[in-house]
């Protein structure tokens, strides 16, 4: 527990570090992964604010509902605690810390509701309010290693899981939820019960890159982008496979697929320590453009991983920050045909010292499904 | 379609209405239960922005990533749409529209990630922001026969999922997960695959409100507190029940049992349109104050429920507003003995044009489960 609570009180200083290069007091962090960054605590969103205040001086304050202060004991006397009743509203006690920490300039982090920053604002109207994404970017962007190796881990489990999946699975005949659920199931049963997102989107559902899983029954032929994660304490693994169902539809599926296999590929060895995001996805994004599928290759090449599903960095075109070794990114490209199919294939990749290092291991060539 | 479609112009129309008595010349909605509320299309929270403007004014605009437009293309010509493209920031668009509209007063809706709206207010420092609770709270409380039905049948299939529940589970020996998985299982059985939340608090765990389930084994003898809902086309169920592992563990428990009990009638005899929000609370509370456990009900009596599984009306002390004919909240007095054991005993009740309907039906006597 010692040593557990040594990460977090790192990460508290290492916030400090920053908040003094931008010239922030105070930051002010609402129930998000932020929060379980901190403090190790797991936390949703609801209308009864937990948040945590970070000053730049002093111990950092847990405000948190009274009946869920039994949940935030354990954290002990790293912090101090702001227990609101009932019959409060949790923005006074907010703003009582700002007023005794003399704080003037404050940021927020990006995932907190709305409504209580509006409140904080019209009661301290003369305040500066930012986002507290410079500090926050950086320090949740960057893994360290107890976080690195907690993401290889929901990888190597997602990995295990696909391959359990794609040897038992039928698909033909069966809706796209049934088959989601199957692979759900081979989830959970490879330690990854949290299941974070499931997405089967067959046929010319698969040209919608963020398809709502339906009832669309699988025929022989379609193509079926998948694209799947789980929570592994608190850290998200991210993978894409677009198999088929009985055969592949025709010559330009092949040749669309080998293309896209082509960019995840050039995109993966672009990725390296002082690496411009966008040149990744440009990479990705030449290698499409070159066959003439520039127009159908729709979102950016990726996006951070950690403890969300979806952060910085992300690579795409006009972020041109530098890739740091100890982040960890998806690497995704996909060709989509309106109204025919799409493929997608993606992996988690870690920057290291020298360059990419896959996270997911299974086979990204064509799989047929029966 | 074109009477489903009726329904959301009639709700848009109801907020203008709404927002002329507050002055309002905009609703910025993030993705939330409000989009849902308002369009019937529903959006997940990510760092893609996606959002609904509705000027005072004028046709309301959908804010929508490309990659998304396919699953927005079925609301059709009731709204105008901004589609941006990855590499665009997503507030641009929302900053033309509310410079193009000339909106000076707009209006927040609570759950919108707070990083959306300070981009916005640096981009547009000159206009007032404001929360649009007073607009969103009187929509969303009161709800329309569509709603209504809606609800009614997620109780009605969450209060099935519990008889069968308590049929079948043995809860002795085993874990609060395992029994929890049983308890989603039979959720799923009977149409609610989305399990909003289920808590299985066991013995002392029972104290902590918002237990988290957890490894521990249910022994002969704990109290149960099981707090659980589902959806249903995007509406809720919460119910709570306290059945005991074998046998009651003294006659202080049963007494207590008693007295929540209690409470909760006196709660749900009080509920009728126009009736202050705090005196429902105030109803359960004196009976268990009267009694001599007033410390040991710490949270509110109860909440509005609807599309969200907590929403206005909360039933708290210092919350006067009336309650409304159409009104639906949950009634859940509790008891929690620190270290031995919690009681809460929870259903959705509607506010009826002469008192209080409960949507649950299922026994609140002490079951025993072995």
């Amino acid at each position: 527990m010692a040593e557990q609570n040594n990460v977090y009180q790192t990460r508290i200083q290492r916030a400090r570090d920053l908040m003094r290069d931008e010239g922030l007091d105070m930051l002010f962090i609402g129930p998000s992964s932020d929060f379980r960054y901190f403090t190790g605590h797991p936390v949703k969103q609801s209308e009864r604010l937990t948040a945590l205040l970070i000053p730049y001086d002093g111990t950092p304050t847990v405000v948190v509902p009274q009946l869920e202060a039994p949940l935030v004991a354990h954290l002990g006397d790293d912090f101090e605690y702001e227990i609101w009743t009932e019959t409060e509203n949790p923005i006074d006690r907010v703003v009582e810390r700002v007023r005794r920490s003399g704080s003037e300039a404050i940021a927020i982090n990006d995932q907190i509701w709305a409504g209580f920053v509006i409140q904080l604002q019209h009661e301290l109207p003369n305040r500066s309010y930012a986002r507290g994404v410079n500090v926050l970017k950086q320090l949740r962007s960057v893994k360290d290693q107890f976080e690195l190796d907690l993401l290889k881990e929901a990888s190597r489990r997602t990995d295990n899981a696909w391959e359990s999946f794609i040897k038992s699975v039928k698909v033909i005949g069966r809706t796209e939820e049934e088959v989601a659920e199957d692979l759900k199931g081979a989830l959970a049963d490879h330690g990854m019960p949290d299941v974070a997102f499931c997405i089967v989107a067959s046929g010319p559902n698969g040209s919608s890159p963020h398809h709502h899983t339906a009832d669309r029954r699988i025929q022989a032929g379609d193509p079926i982008v998948m694209d799947f994660g789980g929570i592994h304490e608190g850290y998200f693994s991210d993978v894409t496979r677009t198999p088929v169902a009985g055969h592949v539809p025709d010559d330009n599926f092949t040749t669309a697929y080998d293309i896209v296999l082509e960019a995840q590929q050039a995109a993966f060895e672009k990725i390296a320590p002082g690496v411009p995001c966008q040149d990744v996805d440009r990479a990705a994004r030449k290698v499409i453009t070159d066959h003439g599928y520039g127009d159908y290759f729709i979102h950016r090449v990726g996006h951070g991983i950690g403890m969300t599903g979806h952060e910085d960095p992300y690579l795409v075109e006009g972020n041109a920050e530098p890739l740091q070794a100890g982040m960890v990114v998806s690497d995704e490209p996909g060709i989509y045909m309106p109204g025919k199919w799409g493929i997608r294939i993606e992996d988690s990749v870690a920057v290291t010292a020298s360059g990419g290092e896959r996270y997911n291991h299974v086979s990204r060539e064509i799989t047929i499904l029966e």
